[in-house]
């Protein structure tokens, strides 16, 4: 299909919109699963396919750059002197499709049902990333040129495989921006929008116990050793007390304390315990006493074990007292926690709770500290200013319980703040069976993509 | 081979051995594993082939009896009148051979080194099976009579499928007997004899915790709902204090505590700690503090989580918050512990502590009763008095900590007491790979059963 002219970007979005949506289609139908490695051909094609669609767009100097993981693709534009210079992050690779047939129609052939695009990558991440580029074409087409300096850096490994990270590391200075507006982020609902404040970081540790050399038969031995399930479930038991509370020695000594101030912004924010337990399926929430269910889930950290094994794994019995036994626990961190200080907090711990008779290993490292960005910083400010335009309404400020590593990465290596910007909603299925998007996100996320470039090229960056 | 004639059984025995060892090797040839689907043919082989054997030994309507589960042998011989009747029990299935790689030659070509015969089944349980067969034999063919009533039940399935308890209770009248020789039992060595006095018995229970709908994102959700794996950990660290003593409420209400005079006989038995924790591998031996290992072993109950699965499985890492986490449960019994009683206390306690946030489902019943017969009874004084002559010293009175349940179906259904009177020993790999019998004790054997016979024949019963 050919480009249609217009004089208004905002003319142009409308007079090509059926254009947008066949090439988010087309988009849509490169199954680019990053997780698979026999998908890796299907990441590269995808990857190509979005090097042709940024240049058409206008961007330039749009290549297909690998890495140790999986491929990046960037490209900009950047002859606005003087104006700031925004990156704007996405990914194009998707999560894999199981279970299949639980798709009400094939994952990898878009269909639109009731202004909704069903395929999997329609909400995470194609369909925002696409907004993105569309509104940057609209404002080179139609206005012949962009407001601001823009980079664009759109990853195929955020699913699987990786590699961003070490690619923004090693090119900062060709990286180097004012600004990163992330794509990969969503809406609180068609009418709410966000400022998303802070996401929560993480750090993992194994636990493995062993007691006797083998399985024993638990009538011949049972009652002379130590059974390595018993430790394990004492080591974890004495970690929470019941109210959900974490007992590890210095777990809570770097956290930053919320204000007043942040938590009655929280406070603003819509949920309902009652509909949530709903949702859940469950008779009663749970978690540290004093903090509201958005503060356990956004702004205090956790402790919680994500997997337990040892002895017989199968329906029915079989009388051992187990070799061993292992679990995997992560936390997840809030400003100010150290991801190794708290890794090393919870290892002293398991030690110290040890019981005689098994030797316990607790091994972990790595990990991601919380990424925060101010209320009041210049992006979020010119963020809330374009959202309230297309909303109607100021955005909720709120915050995530996960991680987007990569928005430490920007900060670290880039100096620069990562503020939300994606159109996806929570109830899109992203990452399950019949994942889809609105089409009306996706054209208000590319109104909102160049009322943004505009808005930041006359916001004091300060 | 021939049968070759004697005129006194343990001549008989001496002169025919090389034909018993060729027979005892036919028997191991039959892969008569009971528990797999596709041995259901030669655990029928097994059985046709003990049926011939007991009949050229003598017996008389000898028979192979359908069961519920699998096959079981019998075979009678009644012209003692005046002289108790004798049911002696052993098996003719065999424990599966995986894995097969650590077997040092075929486990079922049965290979005869250093004065050991190498074949699964050897010792557990062909080996003392034969044994009493033979013993039978030597007393028909050179004394032309038994001294007692002989009534013989062997088993095809006491590795899997049963039958046998269904079958002792359905032919109450037919297995009517004053006393029970088990062959399924073991020696503490090859100079050192023993009583056994007592068998724990067994209640399992299973424990499933329902948390949230499904599998949640720890990242998003965590803080927010019960985690099933804490839940059940914290269910699981309730039971037991630090040293191992069992707190569900009423758990030891039942049991009758030993008197000095049978702890006595216990501390009799030699076990080594130092040597038991070198073999387990272990730096500290555990248990309910105030008895020693073997009365842990024999006497006190126990409670042990067998198995323990919730949550991502794998190696490494998924932050999840699981939907579920679930354990299988095992006490040992006592007596006078009732299995229902026990398993009853369990599920309160379970009640009682399973936390907010989850539910939590606690299912199980049957059991089986622990076994005890008196150290003074006439089957044992008998046995008593058989094993001081063959091994030069008095047994030692043991227990076992597993269950043997069908002794406590001889007790109940036919108010027959079993002694313990089989000839392996502890160290003979039975159940893994190598298993092997000792020549010198398949020849001891022989000879334990003819004399225990003939001993019963002048043995006060009462």
């Amino acid at each position: 299909m050919p480009k249609i002219a217009a004089t208004h970007w905002k003319e142009y979005l409308t007079l090509n919109q059926e254009r947008f949506l066949e090439e988010l289609k087309e988009f849509l139908r490169i199954p680019s699963i990053s997780s698979m490695a026999d998908h890796r051909e299907d990441v590269e094609r995808a990857a190509a396919w979005l090097r042709s669609r940024m240049e058409a767009a206008g961007l330039e100097h749009v290549a297909v750059l690998p890495t140790e993981g999986m491929p990046v693709v960037c490209g900009d534009w950047l002859h606005a002197p003087g104006k700031p210079t925004v990156l704007i992050y996405g990914h194009f690779d998707v999560q894999p499709v199981d279970p299949l047939n639980e798709w009400q129609t094939e994952p990898f052939e878009p269909v639109v049902r009731d202004e909704r695009i069903y395929a999997r990558g329609a909400s995470d991440d194609k369909g925002s990333l696409m907004a993105a580029v569309v509104g940057i074409e609209a404002l080179l087409e139609a206005e012949g040129a962009l407001p601001v300096n823009v980079k664009c850096l759109f990853e195929g490994g955020e699913e699987g495989g990786g590699g961003a990270e070490g690619l923004v590391v090693a090119r900062r200075e060709e990286l180097a921006c004012d600004l990163v507006l992330n794509a990969d982020t969503s809406q609180w609902s068609e009418t709410e929008p966000v400022l998303l404040l802070g996401l929560r970081g993480i750090a993992g540790l194994g636990v493995f116990v062993q007691g006797p050399k083998a399985d024993l038969h638990s009538g011949t031995f049972g009652g002379t050793v130590q059974n390595p399930i018993h430790a394990l479930a004492a080591i974890i038991a004495s970690m929470r007390d019941a109210d959900g509370r974490v007992l590890v020695d210095g777990f809570y000594d770097q956290v930053r304390e919320l204000s007043a101030e942040e938590r009655a912004e929280i406070a603003r924010v819509p949920l309902d315990d009652a509909e949530f337990m709903r949702e859940m399926d469950v008779d009663a929430l749970y978690g540290e006493p004093g903090y509201s269910t958005l503060e356990r889930k956004w702004v205090r950290p956790t402790l919680e074990v994500n997997g337990i094994t040892g002895g017989f794994q199968g329906e029915g019995g079989k009388t051992i007292v187990p070799a061993w036994a292992r679990c995997a626990i992560t936390c997840r961190l809030v400003p100010n926690q150290d991801p190794n200080a708290v890794v090393q907090a919870v290892r002293t711990h398991i030690e110290r709770h040890a019981p005689p008779g098994v030797r316990v290993n607790a091994g972990g490292g790595g990990g991601v500290k919380a990424y925060e960005i101010p209320g009041d910083h210049w992006g979020n400010r010119a963020a809330a200013r374009v959202l309230t335009l297309l909303y109607g309404r100021a955005p909720y400020a709120t915050r995530l319980g996960g991680s987007v590593p990569i928005c430490n990465v920007f900060l670290d290596a880039l100096g620069a703040y990562s503020v939300g910007y994606g159109f996806g909603l929570e109830d899109e299925n992203i990452h399950g069976p019949n994942e889809f998007f609105r089409l009306s996100s996706f054209r208000r996320g590319q109104e909102a993509f160049a009322l943004m470039l505009q808005e930041l090229a006359v916001t004091v960056t300060s």
